[in-house]
Formats: C-alpha cells, structure tokens, sequence
C-alpha cells in the first residue's frame, strides 16, 4: 500500500477490476456491446458511492479473526479474496436500493439522481436491479467455487436476501406513504422490520462472510455473532430514526423526512405506546400528512412527550444488554469478541 | 393417480403444499400474519394460472430418461421431487413477468389483472418479484441440500436467471414502446433476444434439472440438450411472432399487437432485411405508432413482402435442421434423443 491510500481506498481500487470481470462474461455471451455498457454504467451507478461500511467491514473482521493489527497484514491475493465479498455485499445492497428508490418514488440517493430517475432508464431498473443481484452469484462462482465453503456462501446469501426482503416487504404494508393507519404499528412490528430488512444484511452478514473464509464456522459461532449483531443493528436503525427528527441536518446531512413520510420510525411507536387519548388523536390526524403544520406538531409532541430522554434510556440499556453479551462470547473456537467490539464502537452515540 | 386426473391436475396438486412449506418459513421467522398471507397471495395470483408447460417438462422429460412410458410409473416420493423441481421453474418464470408486466405496463395477464395492478399492490409487486426468485433457493435448500448435485441446480438457476435477464435487457434498450428506431434492430440481436429470454428457461432448463436428477450429468450431455434446445426454443419464438400478425385471434387467444408496440419481432427484422430503400421508408414512419392505420400499412407490406413465405422457408429449414442434430444425438452415457423430440413435436407446425 502506498502510504496515503485510506482503507475505503484500497476496497475502491479491487471495484474496477471487478466490472471488467462481469463484463466479459456479457461479452463471451455474445452480448451486443451496447447492453454491456448498459450493465456497466448500472454497476457504476449503483454500486460504489456510498460509504462502502459494509464491505469494508468484511475485509477488517477477517483481519480482527486473523490477529492481524491491520489489514494490510492480509497478502494480495487474501485481500482480494476478502474484498470481492465485500462487493457482493454492496451488489446486494445496490440491489435493493435500486428497487427501493422506486417502490418510494425517491429523487435522489448518494447526492446522485436515483437510478430509475436517469434518462433512458425508467422501469428498465428493475431489469438492472435483477441483474446487480446476479453478478453476486456470478462473482462468487468464478472466485469461490474450488473452496468447502461455497455452499455456505450461496446459502448465506440466499437467506440473507429473503430476510431483508421480508423486513422490506413488513415495512412497506405496514406504513404505505398513501393510507396512514396508526392502529398498524407497534414497537414489536418495528423492531422485526429493522431487524429483518437492515439488520442482517448490514451487520451479521459482513462477519458471517469473513468468519467463512477464516474457517470459523461452527454453527455456535455464528450464532453468537447473530446474537450480538443483530441487536446491534437493530439499536443502529433506531438511532438513525432518531437523528432523523432530533439531529441537526448537519449531523444527518438531510433534513429528517420520517413523520411526513408515514415512516414507522422508533419514535411514533414509542409515542403510541406512551400517549394519551387526546395526544393519540393529534397524532391520528397529524401523522404521515404532506404539511409542514401537521409535522410541527408531531414535533412538539414529541418534545412534550420527551422521547429524546426516552431514547437515551433506551441506549443506556441497549447499549449494556449489548456489552454483556460480548462479555459472555466463548472464544474457544477461534471466534473473536474484538469483532463484536469493533462494531459496538462504531455505532455506540455516533452522531451521523 | 386417479383415473381421470391429467397430468396437470397431478402437478397442480402438488403447488399447495410448497405454499404452506414457504408460508412456514416466515411464520417460523415470526413473521406478523398480514405479511405471511400477502406472500399467499403473491404466490397464488402469481404462479399457476398459465399452461404450465415449462414444469410439466421437468416430469417428462425424466419419466423419458428413466425409460418409463408414463409419468405414473414414478413412486410417489419421485414425482414429488420431480415437481418442485417443475415448480422451481414456474416461480422463476412468475419473478420475471411480474417484472416485465410493470416493465410493459401491461394490464393483464392469464386472464385476470398482472399483479401490480391489483388493488393495493402497485410498486410493492418489485419486492413481492424478488420474494417469488428467493421462493425457489428455500425450496432447493429444504428438498435437495442432501443431494450430490445441489451446487450444480443451485449453479443452474443462477445462470439461467443472469441468461433471462440478458434478454431482457437487450430487450427493453432495442425496442422501447417510446423510442422507435429500426437501425436498432436485426435477425442477429433477434436471435440473441429470443435465445435468452426465453430458450434458457423454458427449453434449456427444465430437461437439464430432470438430467440432474436422473443421474446423467456429463457435460457432453448437457451440451447436447442445449444444442438442440435453444435453437427449438428460438424456434418455438420465431413462431410466436409469425402468430402474432398471421394466426388468428381463435388461435392466439388474444389480438396481436407487435407491430403497434415497436416489438423486435422476426416479422420486422426479415422485412428490414429484404426491403427496397421505399418501403423501410414506410416501415420507419409506420412501425411502432400506436396507430390503427400506420399498422395496416405495415400489414400490407408484411403480405407484399410476402413474410408468410419466408416464414414457412424458415420452418422447414430449422425443422430439418433441429431433426439432423437430434438423429446425431450420442445416446452411449443414457442422454435420450426421445427427450429432444418430445419437445421438437409439441413445437413443430404448432398453431397456437
């Protein structure tokens, strides 16, 4: 590495190499050159641009499992092997993404016109949604295929998809931005949607697929990792619906969204259980409206409600439930609690 | 079996126990009812309804392999195999149109409106899409993990699906409802349109699922399958389009309409083909127009042109050439030339 490359650096610098890979399968195919480039600019769009913390995150459990200092302990040939799950991780997320700009009639994503929004392309996205998605399966076949676990891969993948399909498709029935119905969420229905449709993707998965390639995958441990790291990214989802209303848009970068938008965010569910009668009316009549006079009283109510303090007791307590559990982690196997750590680190009162 | 139960009784019979094993996979994730009985109904709208003709073939096609003269000649326990394995197809079949009839905008389909059409459904129908795909991999997992060949359905699959959406995609950016250009068009991306998007599927991968279970897996005998298959199924295409403007209403069960939606129909690429520079004149300002009369026109050049000759040329060559590569067929490791020309006879001089 030369010095000055950042690890998001060196994770962007495996992506290009990657395109020309899936290309040329299009091309030994005998696809006509402009569909390929069709399906390049779709990777390109969709694919890098974010903050690449899931696949990054592959490549830094492995080195944590390893105990390796850092990640540039990892040869070349481990690093790439690492860094294309990673990939396949933000395919996986470009995947949904793509789709999930339409099914919410999203502008813009990564401070780039949503891919749907690009012109020429307009439902074509679902096509290339489909095809991110296979490019996983493609990538892991010609790198994967000669090792034991292959078929964990595959089957991890498989799951996880559905998983955070069945979080998407709870979320979008239980708080469609046209038919507001309070009487459908619950705490119990916001915690199964963010854990299904952001926690496994983003948090168990990055360590399922590093601890593969390390050779730890006593069922045990993976079960230890999911115990913690599901949680964890539950607490994560709350947070973020929490800046969303009481963060400053210059923690957020954005301006929070979530009571216009019907989002069942921990907040409303927290206020449902919470309020009075006549507070629940407000929120009946107020909640998921288009108007910036309903918001502002949502606003108020729940700073009379005072959930900012509600959700600090909640992180205080999650935050413990959290570190116990990685106290207790049996490390007998090779798993490591430092991973868990790590993560906890990350997320615990981050501001953005 | 019942005396006068057809074999597609039998395999409908089997569809209602996969939908309470995949509903038993989100109720054992806790799963809130509402979301388990709105992937019921996904599933029921979406996935018998049509001829099943691509998961009756898997049965078939097996029953050939095994030198049975009847499907009732697999124990029960067989044909159950069989038929999910037939299943699997339909369901990925159900993935793609719910996503091309959004992609068309279409309205109906198999008789009753497409499924994003339906009351409440609209944008949710591109998750309910991937939650059909993730249907098949839940299958696979439960009824063949502890088979030899589970990699290689699993392989299968996934390539057939990258294939179909390659098909697609050259699809959706050559002939776009909005944007006729016939430059675009010709006999070649035709070819590769048509191969892709619908001979690996509904040709190529239900006799190579029922070559995995029957145990001949060489790959000199998958290529064999193929090399018949996929031109049968260009073929089976080709008919498709010569139907669409020559068959009657009677026997297409609908109006064609390929001409008034600017489609890459066979039609159109062998006039492009043979065309005086006067009459591609008429085709560039006639084809595509949502236009009853610009439609005629082309019609009536379709008849001068004289497309239903060239058409009847093409069948019989491609007839006799499929027939040649069948009678060349290398029975010596149990493939079965039977398995080609079942299929070649339920294809050939079809009228509907």
């Amino acid at each position: 590495m030369i010095g000055t490359a950042t690890p998001r650096d060196k994770f962007l610098a495996e992506f290009p190499s990657l395109v020309e890979e899936l290309k040329s399968i299009l091309t030994n195919y005998g696809m006509p050159a402009e569909a390929v480039s069709w399906y390049e600019s779709s990777l390109q769009h969709n694919t890098p641009g974010g903050k690449l913390n899931r696949g990054l995150s592959v490549v830094d459990t492995y080195a944590i499992l390893k105990g390796f200092s850092s990640i540039d302990e990892l040869s070349t040939e481990e690093y790439k092997k690492l860094a294309i799950l990673g990939w396949c991780i933000e395919l996986l997320q470009a995947y949904f993404l793509v789709a999930d700009d339409m099914m919410d009639q999203s502008i813009t994503r990564r401070g780039q016109p949503c891919w749907y929004k690009m012109p020429n392309v307009g439902d074509i996205a679902i096509n290339d949604a489909f095809m991110l998605e296979a490019a996983i399966y493609s990538l892991l076949k010609n790198h994967f295929k000669q090792e034991k676990y292959y078929v964990d891969l595959l089957e991890l993948f498989h799951e996880v998809t559905l998983q955070t399909e069945l979080g998407q498709l709870l979320d979008l029935i239980t708080a469609p931005e046209d038919h507001i119905d309070l009487n459908k969420f619950s705490l119990a229905k916001h915690s199964f949607i963010v854990r299904f449709k952001t926690a496994y993707y983003s948090f168990y998965l990055p360590v399922a697929l590093a601890m593969y390639v390390a050779g730890i995958t006593d069922p045990k441990d993976l079960q230890q990792a999911r115990d913690v790291l599901i949680p964890l990214g539950e607490y994560f989802q709350v947070q973020d619906d929490y800046l969303d209303n009481f963060g400053t848009p210059e923690q957020i970068g954005k301006i929070g969204t979530d009571i216009q938008d019907n989002k069942c965010s921990w907040l409303i569910n927290k206020a449902l259980e919470i309020v009075t009668p006549e507070q629940r009316k407000l929120l009946d009549e107020n909640y998921g409206q288009k108007d910036a006079t309903c918001e502002a009283r949502v606003k108020k109510l729940y700073d009379e409600l005072k959930l900012g303090d509600y959700y600090h007791a909640y992180e205080e307590q999650t935050a413990k439930d959290i570190t116990a559990l990685i106290s207790k982690v049996d490390e007998s196997r090779g798993f490591k609690k430092d991973v868990l750590t790590a993560f906890f680190k990350k997320v615990y009162k981050r501001s953005k």
